[in-house]
Order: C-alpha cells, then structure tokens, then sequence
C-alpha cells in the first residue's frame, strides 16, 4: 500500500528505517539551508544580487514542506490511531509537531488572505527542528534531561521565585537611591528592573551601572547573589542528574493514598 | 463557631481547605497587582492620567490588608497557641509572618503619626508572598533547600571568608596599582573594591577597569578567581543535595498531592 | 645500539626514563620560550632593539625542532611498528602528533616553496604541549576527564542544539524588534547573534545592547537561559565525574609500552 | 608558671579555653578596624580631620601587635617544640603563621632601618585572620575544601592547561584578525591575551572587543568555551566533595593538638 510507504518514510524512520533517515536528512538540510537564507536576506549586500534566488528558494521550500505536511495530514489515522479519519487529522494538527509544521509553513499563505506581514514568524521553522529529538539516540538524552528538569520541578521553582524577590526588592531600592543621582538611567521602576537583570546574571552591559555609594554597595549585593543564582540551580540539577544515574530502573512511583506520581 | 472559620479560612488552607487556598490566590492576586501599581506610578506617562486610580487602588488594598491583619490578631490564639490571649497576639505579631504582615501596611498609617515619606517600605509587601512557601508542595522543596544550605553553612563561610581575603588583597594592590594612573577611577579603597566585586563576580560593567600592565594582570587574576569563586560554592552545594537524595528515608515524606505522609 | 638510545631519549620517557623525562623538560622550556618570544616581537619597543636576537632564537629552535622531527622518523619503526619503514614513517607524520611537530616547523620552510606569509602558524608550536599529557600523572586525569565527556556526548550535544535554537530565535526576533531603532546596531541577523552570544554566554561587552522595551525584555529572558546553559552542562558532567568515582574500576587501561587500550 | 598562661591565652583557646577564644576576638576585632582604618585613610574627606587619630591607632595596633609577637617567640618552645630555645623561635619566626605576623609589622619598622615605603604592605595584615580557620568549626570545613582540591589536583591542573592553550591560541588569532581593524586595541599579543582572558571569564568589561566579523566569531566560540572553562572545574570538584560523603571514615583525621595525622 502507498500509505504504508509514505507512513514509512515521513514518520516510522525514527525507529531505524534508512529510507526515513534519509528523508529526514533531506528535511534538516532543508530547513539549515532555509536559516541561512533568512540570516541571508537581512544583509543588503548579499540580498540585493541574489533577491531572485532567494525568492524562488522560499517558494521552493514552501511547496516542499506543504506537500510533506498534506502526507502526514493523510497518514495520520497511522500515526495518531482514532474513531475516524477527521478525528486522527484534527489530533495530527493539533499535536505540537502538527502545529510546528503549520507553522513553518502558515507565514506564507496568510498574507493572501489577511493583509500582514508576519515573514518573521519563518524563523518558526526552526522548530522543526526538534524532530530530530525523536531520533533514538538522542531520544533517550532528551528523556534524561526532561526527566531531571520535571522532577526538580518545585526545588527550580522556588529558586525562581526567590530571584524574583531579589531582582524586584533590588529595583525598587535601586530606584529610590539611584534615581535622583542618574534620572535618565534609572527614571522608572522598569528600567531599574533592567539593571537589576543585568547585574544579577552578571551580564552587565554597562548602558546602566550605580553611581552612589550605596548603590554600588546594593549592586555588589546583587552580583555576589547572582553567583548563589547559578550555585543553587546547578546544585539541584547535579544532584537530579546523579539520582538518575544511582537507580535508573526505579521509574515514577506513585502515592498509595491518591495514585498520582511522586518525583 | 465563626472564629474557626475565620481561622479555616485564612490559616488552614495551607494543609487542605480549598476554601482557604482559594483565599490564599486572591491575596496572592492583590500582591501581585499592588507591585504591578507600584511599579507603574513611577512611569510619569502611565501615573499621570491614573493617579486617582492608583490611589484608590491603595486604599482598598490597604483597608483589605488592614482587615486581614485584625483578623490574623483575632485568630492568633488558634495559630499561636499561649496562655492567655494577649500573648498569643504579641506572639503573632512579631512573628516573622506577622512583621511582614505589619511591614505591609504600616508604610500607610506612619505618616498619619510622625512627618516621614515610608512609601518605598511598601515593596515589603512582596515578602507576604512567602506565605506560599508554606504550601505543602513548595515547604517540602524549601525545606530540602534550607536544610542543604544549613548543613554547608560552614564549607559556605569559608568560601566566603576568602572571597573577602581576595576582595579585599586585590583592592589595596588595584589602589596602589592604578590609583595613580587614573586617579579619578580609583581615587580610594572603596572604588577599588567596586572593580573587585564587578571583576570577581564576572559582572564588568565596564565603568572601572586597569590600563596599566600590572592592573591588568591582577585583574585577569581576579577574574579566574572568579570561575572558582563559582566552581567551590556549586561543588559545595551540589553534595549538599546529593546527600539528601542517598539517604532520603530519614525526611518525611508526603505525597505532593493529597498532602498525606507515605511511608 | 644508537636508534634504541634516540628511541629511549625522544620517546620513551614518559613512562619513568629520567633521561628522557629531561629531554621532554628541555622541549618545554625550548616551546614556553617560543612563545613568549612570539608574544614580544609584537611589541615594537621591545621587538625593534632585539630583532636580531629573536631572528637568532627562531632559526635555533627550528633547527632543534627539525632535527628531533627526522629523529622521531628515524626511529618511527619503533614508535609505529608495521610491515615496512615508510609505512612506519608515514604513520607516525599523520599521526595526531606528527602532524603537530610538522606544524611547528612547516611555517619555517614554506616560504620557500609558495610565497606566504605562515608565520602565525607558528602559534600551533603551542600543541606541542600536549605531549605533556601523555606524562603518567596526567595522563591518567585526561583520560577521565575525555572519558566523561564522550560518555554524555549526547547529553551535552542537545544542551548545544537547544543553546542554537534559543541563539538563532532571539537573534530573529531581536533583529526584528531592535533593527529599527538602532539600524546601526542591529543592521541584520549576524549582528543580531553577536548580541544574542554575549548576552547569553553573560559576556556583555556592552557594545551591543537592547533600547526598547520589548528588546529589553528578550534580552532579560535570554540572559536568565544563560543560567540555565551553565546550570546543564555542568549538573551533567558533574554526574559524570561522579559515576567514574562510583565505579573506577571499569575504566580503560591502556598499555604503558603502546598506549592502546586492553580490554 | 605564668609562660604557661601566656601560652594558654594565645594559643590554645583554639581548643577550647574560653580565655583565648575572647583573646582571639580583641585580634580579630583589631584587625577589622585596621582594614577600615587603612581603607578610610584613603579616602581625603575623611582622612584629613582625622589624620591624627588614625596615626594613633595605627602606632597602638603595632605596639599591640609587636607585643603579641614578642609573647609568641617567648612561648615559641611550646608552640614549635625543639632540642634547644633558639631553634624554636625560629621555626615559629619561618612558619606560615610566624612571616604572617611578621608581615603585619614589618613595614613599621623597616623605613627606620632602610629608606622605603612599604605602607602598602600593611594589608598582610588581613592575612592574620587565616588564624580564625584554626578555630576547630572552620579547620574541619577547610580540611575538607583543601583535601578535595588537593586530590583532584591533576584534573584542575589539566582544565587549567587547556585554559591556557585556548587563551593563547585564541590571542595569537584575535591579534592577526583585529590588530589591523583595531590598531590602537590589538596593538600587541598581550593586550590580545588581556581582551582573551576579559572574554573567557565572561566579564567583558567592554574595553576591548572585535569589530571584524571573523573577529566577533573567534569571540563568540570564546566565550562559549567560557561556558566549559566554569562546568568542567565545577564538576571536577562537585564529585570530589561527593566521594568525600560517600566514604568520610576513610579521610585523614589529625591531632588537635600538634596538627599530626592520625590513622
């Protein structure tokens, strides 16, 4: 049956046929050479000469990816099993990989029917990227990581929560000490925030630093926080990582009182 | 009785009640808005046409604030249990809950006693949100968080006694080193320290840095201090964590959930 | 016999020979020279009145390197053994070492040949260095540290390909954002992923920063990714280091006369 | 006897003799107000009205101190036990503790024997506190710090190496791809290596970066290797204080007394 090749090539690759491998390929290349031309075209120099050639690649590119998504539209009672042919369709598109495919490929056809330029949502089509994440070696990497960050869920949480009270108590401080010295820099609780970002991921632009005494004496607060700031999570993460390493084969356990899962 | 509803409502929640979580989110909800306020008024083009509005807001926060606290004084023989009931509210109020509690409102009923602009302690406010940490799902992880940093207290002081050693070493050489090369940048000790901790902490603004040789080697000096100023706390904290985890039987531990304990 | 004794003092040594432990000493100190040299001939006060001297220094050390380079074929059966002497000697140039010794003195000689100027091949005279670790000390940590990466190879490349999609989507959007009102700063994507690396890696040079106010906040976001890009990495090779401790046994060796691995 | 008292008040209470420890913290609380003392004393605002009183505190703080010296070489044969008195004092004079307190009063004394300023060398001084970490709760901590540093010698010895290869190479890089562009930033391979080092530990103080793009790629590969320069040290050392939890019976354990290991 032609369904079952096309299923075979657009989706079953990922579990070991070469034919999807390849296709896959096919598409990843697809997609780099696609950023490319997008960082590309924003170069005057290099966009005015090949202007043509960028066009016709896009229009190219657009037909491909509109035809791959149309296949897996139609496969889709294969790879996402239901009732009936609509149903399993409307499941495809509304799968995250469904909606990145959309996507890659809506920023075209829209502007033919409402009048907006959205070329910018193009680099959507990164995403697709992601497909690659399914292939099995790299599956299982991802799993790890995700496994970890979802477990250490609440720990990352109040690491979070406990950064937002740092960066907003600093920017209101800041703001009261800083704003007479420095009115442009710091004329507003929002700009202070900027600071307060900058200096507490240890960025530090240098657009906005203290000028005061005790500003600076704040700011060096903020910055010796923001190594705590990159101790803490990584501390959690580590140990995270460790856990799974210690007893990989106990999987999720589950509460005996109400049976839902315990990290 | 009327009092243990009250106390169902604003202090129970916590372990159960959905009642009280509900009552939790909305003064969550209020926080939240009240710091989006007190962030907006200090833009002149959104404050100016909403000043009133603004003001009014305040006002009804106060008056919810104000009622909440009564309540928590009314209630305080329940949640601080104590002798007699005089106790039990001098025990609430200067609780750490109940001064942030106060903390909150204060900053408005001040002025009316003596002649000072307190506006800024509002922000306090923001420390009424660590209520949530009191919900189980959070108190478990804060918990683990305090108890790793406790256990590492001293491992964690070292460090810190000498990132003051450095700080403080790299500062009296900078001063000797550049104070005279560029005087206005390093004109005393204190300037000097603020490149350290801007160097050490790998923030760099980029407002103070050496232009002699011997500055500049220092300072590249400090700045790979900098990597393990990073490299011992995180090493520090992430055994911290890995401990816990190799031996987790000692804590209890409760189902995420539905709160019970699992053995 | 006199290639046995050559064999013993350019080869052997790193596994106890103390003659050929000297001999190894010699070459580093000849290399660190080198480059401080190299280092000093780009200062004009310093390069013009020793011109002479550093051309002398450079025609010895090339001298010394060549001689210990046909050496090293010289003596390539022994270090290469195979059927015949010029698949031996062969070997040994296109060996990872060869081809670093080759490096060193290419540089001199091709001028010669083809009119180029190389001389800033010189610098890879540096890899020369890493003879250093095949010393038993430290041979024995680059192999942990080398078998710890290869083993969360894949861990470490989703952390990279994660860092590209976050890279490339906030340089889009960034250049899309910024590009109008800083046309000089932003004026396409390349100068976009200028920005989105220093931001993200926490460099901020501060060349490049974000004005407007969407642009600020972006850039917060992706500043906040840059934690957990050092948060990643580190918590996975953490736990890989701490498997190699949990079981050390189970490491490779290798053998002390070839250096290829035993089962 | 009262050596024997001396001996008690100023050194021993490390061990216990509340005596001592309240000796230990009048040195401690001199030592601060030293440091505050020579960090205002750079400041002419403050330094001019109060010249006099700093000049007599700093004549006490040396009379205080050569005293506590004095009483150190006097009790030196039961603090560095010997066959004879003078050996004794000399071993305290030449130990680690003994330059250190001979540091701290030296450079009053010098200028009457040999014509020099040495003011600057007074901030030695801080290193006195190093006694602090002989009170038994920190020289438990630092003994695990130094311990796993120590052990994981090798491994930070080679993370250290490659740091140095990837500065170097990436100077002699940035000198030949900017020294044109940027004459007056790159106009040697040390300002290159300054601008390598600024990048390396992401804190790009923002006085020297590349403008080229060749320039701004070599920068960026920097500053993400930056990235690995903080994870792999971070694990290095994370594992060592794990395999230090793992096995805590295994680690040395030294005699409070004498400082000797026990087995």
């Amino acid at each position: 049956m032609i369904k079952q090749k096309i299923y075979g090539l657009i989706e079953k690759g990922s579990h070991g046929s070469k034919l999807n491998l390849r296709f896959d390929y096919v598409v990843m290349i697809l997609i780099v050479l696609n950023i490319i031309a997008m960082i590309l075209e924003t170069i005057p120099n290099i966009n005015d000469p090949l202007d043509h050639f960028f066009r016709i690649f896009e229009i190219a590119s657009i037909i491909f990816f509109s035809i791959e998504y149309i296949l897996r539209i139609y496969v889709s009672n294969l790879t996402h099993p239901s009732s009936n042919r609509i149903k399993s369709a409307l499941k495809f598109i509304f799968s995250a990989y469904g909606l990145i495919d959309l996507f890659a490929i809506a920023p075209f056809y829209l502007p033919f029917i409402i009048k907006i330029d959205l070329r910018f949502i193009r680099i959507l089509r990164i995403f697709r990227f992601m497909r690659i994440l399914k292939i099995n070696r790299y599956s299982n990497s991802i799993n790890i990581i995700w496994t970890v960050i979802k477990e250490k869920k609440s720990e990352l949480a109040i690491t979070g929560f406990i950064t937002i009270l740092v960066l907003l108590t600093s920017s209101f401080l800041m703001y009261y000490i800083e704003g007479k010295a420095q009115p442009n820099k710091f004329p507003n609780i929002i700009s202070s925030l900027w600071w307060a970002v900058a200096t507490l991921t240890t960025v530090g632009y240098g657009d906005v630093y203290p000028v005061t005494g005790l500003g600076k004496f704040i700011s060096a607060l903020i910055a010796i926080c923001g190594i705590g700031l990159v101790a803490l999570p990584t501390g959690i993460i580590s140990s995270g990582f460790m856990k799974k390493i210690n007893k990989p084969n106990t999987s999720t356990n589950k509460c005996p009182h109400c049976g839902k899962e315990i990290s």
